[in-house]
C-alpha cells in the first residue's frame, strides 16, 4: 500500500487496521479478507512501515497481494469508514481522538476503554489514563452480554481474551443468582499467541514447548475487567481470583471457573440458565451435561473452536461439594480478539451479526 | 441424518461423502460447509454409522447440526449428484461401479484409480485390482498438470498427498527438460494427520511428539504414482527415490526434491519455467529466489498454507554442485486430499475453480 | 529375558517390574538403569510377553539389550528382592498376596492401596476391593509428608500423580492452619503421558495437539486420595473440588490450588511455612515470592523439572481477595509415579534417599 | 560464582565453560553435573554476567545452586584444567590463544577450528579467519571417525550438529567405496534448539510450531565441514548437496542421506560395513534392516536418542533405483554438541570414553 488506496468494491465499507503487524491485527486482516461488506484499504504497522504484509505474514500473501504496512501517521491521515485499533494499551487512547474523527466506527482491541471506573486504569496499568473523559462511554463489546448497546454504536471497547472466556462461562449464572458473587476463582490457560508477537525468551519455541506455568498471579490486568463485568451481572461489586497460565499451543484459551452454588441450585438450574442465555446465540455451543446433540457430556476444548469466532461453554453442579465448575473455550485471537471485533462491527453497522464469521474449525 | 434427506438449497448440487469418519472425509465436510454450490446430504462412516458427526468431529457441530453418519449401504442407495469417496484403497474400487451408477460425478480420494498401468497396483498394493477395467480411464486430478482432462469429467482419481507436493515442485521442470529425468530424490515430511485416524502407537501424542523419523523407505505406495506422473512429464519412464518422514505437526506436508540440472540450466531458467507454469495458477504461490512480492528469498513453509488449498513452490539451482533443489509445501488434508478433490469437482462441474476454496491460513 | 535371569551385580538388590510395558513401568526401567544398588532382573508385560523391551521402548535398547517382557505368571514365579507393580488398579490388589510372598519389598504404583477407608474404593472405583484386609496397612508413599512411615517399610502405596502435586502445594499450609480446610479448589494440568499408553482417539497426536480441555470433572478418582491426605493434614475430613485438564505436552503436571487464607495470614506466614516444610527436602525447589536464589518471583513450570524427581512449589497470598494461590509442578511419570516409587524404595531399603535420582532436567 | 571458586572434589579436573548462557553451553553444564571426574568451577556468559545461572536455566538450579555467570574476562583470567568454548564462530578463534594458555585442554564447539583448508573459512563465513595459523592443528572431534587423534589431545574442534549426523550415516560407506563419492544429497531436519537461544521471529513458538521449512538452501555453513570430512573418507575432494530444515521439536536432528550405490553393492555389503564400523562403538545403535535386536526394521528416530549422546544409524540399498538411503538420528545438543565435547574430553584426558554419558532417553 503506502500511498495507493486499494480500490473499493461497490457497496462495501472501507476499513483500516491500526497495529496490523501484531497477531491480533493480522488476524483482523485474515478475517476481513473473507468479509463481503468490509474492505481493508490500509493496514498500519509502525515498526514495519513500508514492508509488505506478506513478508511478515506469508499466509496473507494470497489475500493481500502487494499491500504494505503504512505508518500510523499515514494511516490516520487516510481514515476509513471503519477503523480497528490493535495497538498496545496506552497508544490506543492516545490516538483515539484522531481515530474517532477519521472514521464512522472505531473498534479498540486494547484495554484502554474497557474499564469504566476512573480508578481502575491507573491502579492496574500503572499510570494515568491518556483520555479519561472517554472512560465509560465505549460499550463493552461482548455481544452475548451487551448486544443492545452495540447496535449502531460508533465506538466499541473490544474485550480481552481472558475476560471473554470467563464471562461467557460465568456471567449468566451470576446474573441469575445461581452462583454466589463472592469467592469466584478463574483458572485460565492460554496458547502462546496470547502473548503477542514479542521477542521474549519465554515465548521461544524451545522454552514454551513442553511447558505449562502460571504467570501474573494476582496481578494480571484482565482481573479488573472481569470484576467489572461480573459485578454488573451480579448487580454489585465483587472480586475474583484470576490465574492465567501459558500452555504450549498456538491458539486457544480455556477458562475453568469455580464458585459456590446458591442454596438449592443443581444441574437442572444451571443447564436451564445456560440454555436460556445461549440457546439463540449464533456463536455459542453448549457442551457439558446438557449440551448440543453429539456433544453432551463433553467439556469445552480449544481445538473444537480453533480459528473460529465460536465458544464452547459448559457448567456443572458438584453436589458433593456444593460447587459450580463452569468452563469456556475460545480461540484467543478470534472470539478473544479479532473475531469479536468483527462481530461488534457487524452489529454496529447493522449487518447480520455472523457476516464473515461463519467459520468451521480445521479439526480434528 | 440416517434416513432423513437434508433439504436442498435452490440451485445447488447434492453431495455425498463416503468414508466421512476419517480425516480426509471430515475435511471434505469442513470445506463443503462453505461451498455455495455443493450441499452435503449424507456422510457415511461404516463403523460410526448412526453416531452424530459432531460426536466424532466436535468442530463440525455448528455446520452440520444433528447430521449422523449413514452406513455405506444407506449412502449408496441414496446416491447424490456428486459423490466423494474417502475410503481405504481397495474399498473404493469395490464400490466404484455402484458409486458411478448413483452419481453424475465421482471423485475418489484413494489410490485405486490413480495408477494407469495394470502391473503397478498389484506390485505396490499387494493384490489384484478389484476393477482393472477402470484403470486408466479416471483423469488424475492434479489440475495444475491436467486441467483440460478434468473439465466436464464424470470421474476423477484425486492424487495422493505426497505426489501432489512432489509433482508441483518437479513436473514443470522435468517437462521442460531443465532437470534430468534420472536420479531424482524426493525427501518428504508429513504431519501426523497424513497417517489417518488410526489407533496405532506411533500416532499417539506421546510417541509422535518431539520425534522425527523416516518410514516406508523404498516401499511407500506413493512411489509409483510419482513415477507415473513424472514419467508423463518427462515423456519416458523413470524411477525416483522417495522417502517420507513423520514430523510432529497436525497438518502440513513438505516435499524437498533433488535432481541433476540439465547442462546450461541456471536459476534464470528455473524461475522462468515456474513463472510460466504457475503464474496464472490460483492456488500456487511462488516463493524462493524469484518469488511473490514479499516472499522472495523465503522457502516453502507448511504454516503458510495450512488449512488452505494453496501450495508454496520454489526451485533453486546450486551452481556449486550442478544440482536442483525444489520444494513444495501443502496442507496434506486440503491440497493433498479434500481441497484438491473440491477443486477437481469445481472443474468437472463447470464452476469457477476456486469456489469454496478461497481460504486464508490462520497464521502466523 | 523370558527365562534367563540377568546376572546380578555384587551387593545389589534384584528388582522386578510388573507392568513394564506401560509408561510408568517403562519409566521405572529408565530410572533403575542408573540406580547403583538396584538391578532389574525381569520386566513383565502381559500383552507384550516375549517381545524385546527395545521393540516397545527403543530408547531402552542401550540399557537393557536383549531383555524381553515376561508374562505376569513367569514374573511372579521368579520373584525379586524388590517388586514394583505398575499395573492397572484392581490387578495390583489381585496379585498383591503373591507379590508380597515373593519379594521383601513391594511398591504398588496403582491406586489399590492408597485409600484407607473401606468405603472409598467402592465409591470411586466402581466395585468391591479385591483385598480389603490390606487397606490402611500400606504407607502412603509421599516421603515429604510421611517419611518416617516409609523407613524400613515392606510395602508402599505410591501416590497418584495429581495427588502428589496437589499435596506438595497444599499439605504443609493446611497442616499449619494457614488455609481453611473447606473450599479448596485444585485445577490441574497434565501432559498426555498421564493417560498411559492407551490407544484412544483423544490421545492421538492429531487430536491432543493444539488442544486443552478439562475431563473427569467432579468424578476423577484421584479426588478421594487428595481428600484423605489433606484431611490427615487438617486433622479432620474435608472435600475438595478437583478438575484435571489435558494439555499438549508429553510429560509434566501442574497443580494450581486455591483456598481461603486463615485470618491474619499473609505472604510471610506462607513463605515461612514452606521454607520450614521443604528447606531440607532433597527434591523440592521453592520458587515464588521467596523462592530459591535465581528463581524468586518465578512460578512452578513443568519444564524445569521434566524427566526428574523434583518438584517446584510456590504459594502466594492475595491480599485483595484473601485467597491463597499455591502451585506445584512435577514430571507426572517421575515424581508423579516411577521416581517417587524409587525414592520410596530407597527409604524402605535404608539407602540414601536420592540414590539413582540425582537427575538434571534437559532444559531449556 | 563471580569471584568465588567452587571448591574442587578430590581427584577431579576443574572445568570452565565459556559461553554457558547459550543452549550448547547450558547443555554442557547439565552433562558435567553428572560427570564424576570433571567439576565446573566457572561458567561465563557475557551478556548474563552476574546473573544466577538458575535465573536463565531454572532446571540447573538444583545442580548449580547459586552459581552466577562470570564475564568472559573473569573466566579467562581464572583458567581451568579443561576449558569448553561454546561461543559464536569468530569469537572462539579470537579468544583461543588465551584459552590455550590457561587450560591443559581446550574444546571448541564453534566452527572456528573445524575447517582445515585456509580458503574454506573465508568462503563460507564471510571474512578472514582470526587465527589462521591454528587451522588444521585441531583434531576434528568425531571419535567414531578420528578416535586415535583425540587420545591425549590438548585441543579439539568439536563437530557441528549436522555434520555429526551426516558423517555417522555416510562416512564408513564412503570410505569403503560402497557409495559413489559424487552426487551425495543430505536432507536434514533439526529441532529449534539448533538455532540457539536467538530472539528471532522464526524461533517463536507461535511461528515455529506446526511448521516445517527448509532454510539456508545451498549456503549453510556446515556444508564445507561435511565435504571436508566425507572427502577425507573418500580419499579425494567431493561436494554434497546439503539442505537443512527446521521441524517443530525442541531437540533432535535427523539426517537422511542419498547416494548412488557402487556397482554390485547391496544390503549385505551395507550392513556388514556398518556392523564393522559401529559394532563396538559405545554410542551408536544400528537400526534398519540388520539392526539391534528389537530394533531391526525400524528407522532412526530422534525420540529414541533424545537427551543422550547416542546415535541411531541405518542404511538401505534400494535395488529398484540403485540408490543408497542412509540416516542418522542424534540429539543436536548432545551428540551434536555438548555430549560429543564431553566424549572428546574423556578421550583427551584418558578417561573411559563413556564417563558421565551413560544416559537413557526419557522415552516413550
Amino acid at each position: 500500500m503506502a500511498g495507493t488506496r486499494v480500490s473499493q468494491r461497490h457497496g462495501t465499507r472501507t476499513v483500516g487496521v491500526l497495529g496490523a503487524s501484531g497477531y491480533a491485527g493480522a488476524e483482523l486482516l485474515r478475517l476481513l479478507a473473507a468479509h463481503p461488506d468490509l474492505e481493508v484499504i490500509w493496514a498500519s504497522g509502525e515498526s514495519s512501515a513500508g514492508q509488505p504484509v506478506a513478508a511478515r505474514y506469508p499466509g496473507l500473501a494470497s489475500a493481500y497481494g502487494a499491500l504494505t504496512f503504512s505508518s500510523t501517521e499515514e494511516a490516520l491521515d487516510k481514515g476509513a469508514d471503519v477503523l480497528f485499533m490493535a495497538l498496545p494499551h496506552g497508544q490506543a487512547a492516545t490516538l483515539a481522538t484522531r481515530a474517532l474523527a477519521g472514521a464512522g466506527l472505531v473498534l479498540d482491541l486494547s484495554a484502554d476503554f474497557r474499564l469504566h471506573r476512573p480508578d481502575d486504569y491507573p491502579a492496574w496499568y500503572g499510570g494515568p489514563h491518556p483520555l479519561p473523559a472517554e472512560l465509560g462511554s465505549w460499550p463493552y463489546g461482548l455481544p452475548e452480554l451487551h448486544r443492545s448497546e452495540l447496535l449502531g454504536a460508533t465506538k466499541v471497547a473490544v474485550p480481552g481474551c481472558y475476560p471473554t472466556a470467563a464471562l461467557l462461562a460465568l456471567a449468566p449464572l451470576v446474573a441469575a443468582g445461581l452462583v454466589e458473587a463472592d469467592g469466584i476463582v478463574i483458572d485460565a490457560k492460554s496458547g502462546i499467541s496470547g502473548a503477542g508477537r514479542s521477542l521474549k525468551d519465554a515465548y521461544l519455541f524451545v522454552q514454551a514447548n513442553e511447558n505449562v506455568n502460571p504467570y501474573g498471579v494476582g496481578t494480571h490486568r484482565h482481573t479488573p475487567e472481569i470484576e467489572q463485568e461480573l459485578g454488573r451481572a451480579a448487580g454489585r461489586p465483587l472480586t475474583v481470583v484470576f490465574t492465567p497460565h501459558l500452555v504450549p499451543l498456538g491458539r486457544g484459551l480455556l477458562a475453568t471457573c469455580y464458585g459456590t452454588l446458591a442454596p438449592g441450585v443443581g444441574q437442572a438450574e444451571l443447564s436451564a440458565c445456560l440454555a436460556d442465555a445461549y440457546g439463540d446465540e449464533p456463536f455459542v455451543d453448549l457442551v457439558g451435561p446438557d449440551g448440543h446433540p453429539g456433544l453432551q457430556g463433553t467439556w469445552p476444548s480449544t481445538r473444537a473452536v480453533a480459528t473460529t469466532n465460536r465458544a464452547q461453554v459448559a457448567a456443572t453442579a458438584d453436589p458433593r461439594t456444593g460447587r459450580l465448575v463452569a468452563a469456556a473455550a475460545i480461540d484467543n485471537l478470534v472470539k478473544g480478539a479479532a473475531g469479536q471485533a468483527v462481530q461488534c462491527a457487524n452489529l454496529a453497522l447493522g449487518l447480520p451479526e455472523t457476516t464473515g464469521l461463519e467459520l468451521v474449525p480445521p479439526g480434528p
